[in-house]
């Protein structure tokens, strides 16, 4: 099994990269360009995300998450929010079932 | 610190759901109504991201990154691949900036 | 060769719609709902007509252009806009090569 | 009014390019990079049509339709579509409401 903790290695990295040279590498300069670059950015990846699973190519799919992930990850820094948060979020879920999650959220939507 | 291996435990619980009744859970439909209907979710999840992005909402944000992760996570397990496929992608990008990564890329597809 | 007026009485009929009741039809439906359901339709579509595309399905490719089209307009006549301006916006490129256009807003972006 | 022959004059434009040498212009060099790179932008002008939504910021909201229509215009055209067969299909659905036509998708779902 991987080492699952590379996970927060590259978190930590996109927080440092922060305060780095927009120049200095290609998460800054993300950064520097703001939420529309980086929101694009996610876009094209799923989208591509999409392309690989239809061209069934297994190699080029694992590839196309990463780079949903990474730059979800990159979203998040930019925002101050890290992979921590989406691990809590998955934390508080566990237990409730994908149907139940559903519901739960519409009867919140219909609250609020 | 959150436990990390929350993301194992979601991942392994998909792909229990491989073998499950249709109607027994949200995942199950999802994997019975097939790829297409998957990725329509996962390109959903990520216009939610980019729109909880510039809404600056932060909690929305959270929420649908997760929403994006774990629809990416059942494309995944719908071809036979997990998290640990993404990760050890991870792994392998480690040590590599996103500029040389950039670079390698463009190489490799030039020399195919 | 098809009346191509057909837009402009599409246009027109979205544009009447914004005054009707919320149950009367599916388009009331969607400007009742507001921004964030229109434009995850526009992603919705945008992501079916990629996956049409990768079918290389014709009929269906053409279907869920129609469908994109279609919920842009949905969105354009939510903000008091219609297919006027995207015809108007396409009239001023007239002339202008996709090159030179990628130019001229390079300049332009250069310049704010 | 808009002249509205105007999007026949650039779908035959773009009908013409698909002869020309791909470096002659950007819409030559999107049909020999292929389908990919085509949908790449369709995905990457739906995020932005998104965005500027968002932004409540008419004249891009305009300026991204344009666009989103613009390369799907260039994904109808490389697979020997064009906006004559939008237009049908928009003329085939006038008189049928949202409704009835969602009514009649799912319908035509369940007979296949």
């Amino acid at each position: 099994m991987i080492d699952i903790e590379v996970l927060r290695r590259v978190s930590d990295t996109l927080v440092a990269r922060k305060k780095a040279d927009p120049d200095s590498s290609y998460v800054s300069s993300l950064y520097a360009k703001g939420t529309d670059t980086i929101c694009k950015k996610v876009a094209e990846e799923a989208a591509e995300t999409i392309m690989a699973a239809k061209d069934k190519d297994m190699l080029h799919l694992v590839w196309e998450v990463t780079d949903l992930w990474f730059h979800s990850m990159v979203l998040l820094a930019h925002h101050g929010l890290s992979v921590e948060d989406v691990l809590a979020e998955f934390r508080r879920r566990e237990g409730v079932s994908g149907i139940d999650e559903k519901k739960s959220r519409t009867a919140q939507q219909a609250d609020s």
